[in-house]
């Protein structure tokens, strides 16, 4: 009986009539001849009010206590889904990270998993249960609840289905797979039926929220493929694995947008070796990611920076390079600017050149101005004004065909 | 240094602020010098509001399910409150019924306690911290989550207090003690310093509200003495232990008001061997606890049977008396009577004689009727009119100078 590991998104399981709906899918799943083990994430909402409770509590909550309070949102879930299975007449059994046998070391909050036994999983299906799993979390050596950061869940789904050998593991969400841009800008953009690791993991990383990299990594690593589709209709998604059938001639798979980006510069800093290396030292101490990076030499000896970070990030990151270059008289020397970041991936892109020019030309024409330059083997990203990052990514989507 | 276990029902954690102030409370026997372990409940409300969840997804939702369900709400309280007591500065660690060592038979939603070995909370405690420990639950032999019952918070704060050797428990709630009466309706009540397990017990059992037989039960098997007290202000409460300081003369140590109770006649049934033995193996088929009986003979061959029961339980033992009596014709040999129940309590009883004189002389005194008795070794009990129930209180709590 081949084996299916299906995970439902917060939004799928929000409240009561969602769970229900999932029940039902997983029934039908299940009438289909398939043995299915669920991972389900916390109530949508449910984490972050969780989050909100500790921090009016203590400004900065202790990492073990923060697992041991956010694991109750998945485990709420998984014994609500398995009522909801029963009452359908599925028969059905929950089980927390711990108890599925998921190892992880003991990096409370950011866990990653060290093995998986599964526990009892597979006497559970071999009885004809389904087994519903606690999603994003697991245990240390030790038996503290640990947690894998946003996105968890993700990660148990596809850990499981290749620690368990599964036929299938399929990401279910509110979206129904990735695209060839983002559809709610860009009206010709047409659903990717499959595409591969390094691709998914260069989207994730342009601005594509659909996944957090940690787990397409994981998949990558071991091969275990999986696919995105809906948990709202019956539409098949886009299959991510390994190899994936080339269309001749396909330089550019996917257009990608993150409008939330900050372009900070610092200006004026003496033309030395060591001084970027500083820098990045104290952003990278504060764990701050830094995107692209542009380095200008202008006058003699002297030396301009700019990089790229989250929004979120980018006035701790502006701290952080001011308590590092206290020898600064002035206050002047760096600047924050609103930025959109347009991004273009395919592995087509390794056996064709001209991507990069082509991109270039096409933005021009629009007399759309590149303020920053990043390239990787597969991805070619641009950092323009906020204000045209629609009509950019339009503009794109067109120029490489992807419609 | 001495240990003591302290326990804070739903209403002293069921928000930020109430967690705040317990967490100020912990800190504060921690800096008189003692160590502490604290077991709590969850927030009041988030049992009943996860029940409802479960019971809209399914009429009678798994046992197991629920188990695994309800208990979030506990374990949601116990980082919250760590989380608390790091704010003040006050190192601690929270711990899982499971991870406390409380192992239990697998009879889910009310399971027994089999053994504790405590996990690591000697050695926490060692190391100076305060451990807090997820109330009402534990962990069956084969890893299941498993939950007490409601009040199951007492019984693990009472089971750790014995098996650590802990040399105080304190049951922190609303009220701040064990009164002679209920103070609402008994304006001359007393707080009682000293009481009994047994009077204790029979005061749970008569409609003294604050604790769960079950609770006490378990303490006077393994002799753990407690004390019941407010945690809203810092007045002594009340101690139930074992032998307590005897007054002189003292016959009665407190009196009982059940408003929720209701009487169920059964009229005309065939006086002979078995019949009661049938009504009332229906009833506890249908778990349903009976209080009072009265069986009276009228008419030859005839039997008339009175029985009291919570008023909860009304319609169904009605039903279950009617499922088993299938042989009578007619449907109005059943009636069903709203009663209070008034009873006194006291160790003393056993060695002075009269009490129920008294109690029932001062009933008649003032007019009130009495239409069942009950008794036991140290407890008189008598169902009457629901509306005399406060002028039977305050009459009987004056008859026995517990004022």
């Amino acid at each position: 009986m081949p084996l299916i590991v299906q995970k439902y998104g917060g939004t799928s399981v929000a409240d009561v009539n969602c769970i229900k709906n999932v029940a039902q899918r997983v029934k039908a799943t299940r009438d289909q001849g398939n043995s299915v083990i669920v991972v389900v994430s916390a109530r949508s909402g449910v984490t972050n009010e969780l989050i909100n409770r500790a921090k009016s509590l203590n400004a900065k909550p202790d990492d073990r206590e923060m697992d041991m309070l956010m694991s109750v949102g998945e485990q709420e879930t998984i014994a609500l889904l398995s009522i909801a299975l029963h009452s359908l007449g599925v028969p059905a059994v929950s089980r927390t990270g711990a108890q599925a046998g998921i190892l992880t070391d003991n990096t409370h909050t950011r866990a990653r998993i060290i093995s998986i036994s599964g526990g009892d999983i597979k006497e559970q299906l071999k009885a004809g249960n389904v087994v519903i799993v606690a999603g994003f979390q697991g245990s240390s050596g030790d038996g503290h609840i640990t947690t894998f950061g946003r996105g968890g869940s993700d990660l148990t789904a596809i850990a499981l289905a290749g620690a368990l050998n599964a036929d299938s593991c399929q990401i279910l969400t509110d979206v129904d797979g990735v695209y060839t841009a983002d559809p709610r800008v860009v009206s010709s953009a047409r659903k990717i039926p499959e595409i591969n690791y390094e691709e998914m993991l260069e989207l994730a990383s342009s601005g594509f929220k659909v996944m957090q990299s940690r787990a397409v990594e994981f998949a990558q690593k071991y091969s275990i493929p999986f696919e995105v589709r809906s948990s709202f209709n019956q539409q098949p998604g886009t299959i991510v694995k390994e190899e994936v059938t080339m269309l001749e001639g396909l330089m550019v798979t996917g257009a990608a947008l993150d409008r939330n980006q900050s372009r900070i510069t610092v200006s004026d800093i003496p033309d030395q070796p060591g001084t970027a290396a500083k820098v990045f030292k104290a952003l990278s101490d504060k764990d701050i990611i830094v995107d692209m990076i542009v380095q200008n030499i202008g006058r003699a000896g002297i030396a301009n920076i700019s990089f790229t970070v989250s929004r979120d990030d980018a006035e701790r990151a502006e701290l952080a390079v001011r308590q590092c270059m206290t020898e600064k008289g002035s206050d002047d020397f760096i600047s924050i600017t609103n930025i959109a970041k347009i991004s273009v991936v395919g592995v087509g892109m390794r056996s064709q050149p001209g991507a990069a020019a082509r991109m270039f030309e096409a933005l021009a024409q629009q007399s759309i101005n590149i303020i920053m330059i990043s390239t990787s083997e597969i991805k070619i990203s641009v950092a323009i004004e906020p204000e045209k990052a629609d009509e950019a990514l339009r503009t794109v989507h067109t120029a490489f065909n992807l419609g």
